[in-house]
């Protein structure tokens, strides 16, 4: 019984472990200096709608110079009312800058406009909140898609972060970065293979950068929410399919002001990895492997939960999917997929 | 105290269900049919070198028909060769095919010629071993570099993969696709930005498609491979940062027949996730989420063992970055990196 006495032992280790640390965490994460965003420059991409929007103008009622950058010139106009409501002080600088940051050149270029008003300084923390989603079933996909789904979730942050890198870096600017990915970057399931694989890809890029820029002492943080009831997520679920639709039905979701507060919330207090609710708790200690954790005891606990809760639940998601079959196999003959 | 009382039932719980599974586990997890490649159509991108190269010949090695595709026709000539000498019985069909995988296009040209011996049946099983990695620090890479790193790694399988689905969809074959990623695909540090976020990517993809499949009977399975003494594996060394090499001077890695023989082995017991190694578990065990686990009990003992162990590797690795600072700072001057 060597593997028998091994596991005992090894979870009484744990166990003590556990306790040591729960004991010593309560002090170890209630002291850490909180970041204040009163008068920093903080620049957002999707920041005319959704929780990019919400993130904006919560940035802008804490006191932070606000640029926001997305496509649509006419939502951006409205965007700067709605953070001008939100002003709390006549120093607070709002822009809004209509750029397509996918691109290297197009981040660089709008990173370069927002630092205008500031000397050419650039901003000082970048949320990255530009994305969308397209579901759909993997068959139905082409390369086209599947390319389009890497540039809406992957690309839409990754070159933000490379063009505001270089520019942080030049400038020897002490910055943050924060990621969106979302709980599809933890798991997946039917449905998500043009939006989950980028959602994961910005997660890994997190993880790299998290560690990378210690050598420039600029902080990653990336976030990982739910459902966010916004513009996109009812443009999302008018593709999504059924089967999908019918496993999400009894999800909940958060409304984008709700997202955003806990967000700034999570980058305040230094955490790496925010989310938003307990679901999310549960994905992030479940999925933690040598990720920092928020707290070492919570998270353990959570932990816990998802290691017995999961897979049963992945085992009703499982069984969604094989009630699905017949109706499948119909939908496939009717779109010539199936001979 | 509610929350302590919380933590304390929870844990409770936990090790109570965790004891009956441990018993219920070692009935459950040992009666499922193995998969068996005895003149099964295996087709296996990357397969001139390395891991790729070794799994064809392990497959040929047991029985199997084998398609491998690359893109150097004298390498694909040599490893047409070395399947010869593993040959186990004269039916068996060996096959080399120079095409790129990157796109869909390639991908299903190489399936169509890969299919014609065998009356345009489509293989029975895609063995995605195709990648590349070139690794560096962030600052230093372009759109195009971090472009070329996705198309090194997530696409390289990604498009096999779909058109290896249309394929088995069309014609009904219920079969298998095995991803490759990476230990790098469960967790990151300096140097992989771009390589990284396309093995996290990777599992994303599997993640869904695990899901998706089953409509379908197709089986996914996602191996996770630390380092493997290959070709690739040199000439990656030869571009990595100095501190990422200063990170990994004890790791030990894997020749391609070892790493190729616990691929097939998981393949063959039907795992979803496949470690070849004991920290490959400790990671896939304290990432997995939602994910189908291999042995209820025993990734319980390797998630307990990675929640204390990971978090003091991590510190290490985080000590040994902050000491690269000064250097660092040299290097990005002498590159004019930082003004």
């Amino acid at each position: 019984m060597p593997d028998a006495w091994v596991s005992v032992s090894l979870t009484s280790l744990a166990l003590l472990a556990g306790l040591v640390l729960l004991a010593a965490s309560v002090n170890m994460f209630g002291l850490s200096k909180r970041w204040d965003p009163s008068l920093k420059h903080c620049f957002v991409t999707g920041g005319s709608s959704g929780a990019g929007l919400a993130l904006a103008k919560l940035l802008a009622q804490n006191g932070a110079h606000v640029s926001i950058v997305a496509r649509d010139q006419a939502k951006l106009n409205k965007a700067l009312e709605e953070l001008e409501a939100a002003r709390q002080n006549p120093q607070q600088v709002f822009r809004a800058y209509s750029f397509s940051v996918n691109t290297e050149a197009g981040s660089a270029a709008a990173i370069e406009a927002a630092s205008e008003p500031f000397d050419g300084r650039c901003p000082d923390a970048f949320f990255l909140c530009a994305g969308a989603s397209r579901p759909g079933f993997f068959v139905e996909q082409t390369e086209e898609s599947l390319r389009t789904g890497m540039e809406q979730t992957y690309y839409a942050q990754a070159f933000t972060a490379l063009a505001a890198s270089k520019t942080m870096v030049q400038q020897g600017v002490k910055g943050k970065i924060v990621f969106c990915s979302s709980i599809l970057g933890y798991f997946s399931m039917v449905g998500y293979s043009t939006y989950s694989p980028g959602k994961f890809a910005i997660r890994g890029l997190a993880e790299t950068l998290q560690s990378e820029f210690m050598l420039y002492g600029i902080d990653v943080h990336v976030a990982f929410p739910g459902t966010i009831y916004s513009p996109g997520y009812e443009e999302e679920n008018r593709v999504k399919p059924k089967v999908t639709l019918k496993i999400e039905e009894t999800d909940e979701g958060a409304t984008p002001e709700v997202v955003a507060k806990i967000i700034l919330d999570g980058v305040r207090s230094g955490k790496f990895h925010i989310t938003v609710d307990f679901i999310g708790n549960v994905f992030r200690s479940s999925t933690a492997g040598s990720t920092e954790r928020n707290s070492y005891a919570l998270d353990w606990v959570h932990g816990l939960i998802g290691y017995i809760a999961l897979p049963i639940w992945r085992n009703s998601v499982d069984s969604t999917v094989l009630k699905h079959r017949e109706e499948h196999e119909a939908y496939l003959r009717e779109r010539g997929l199936r001979s």
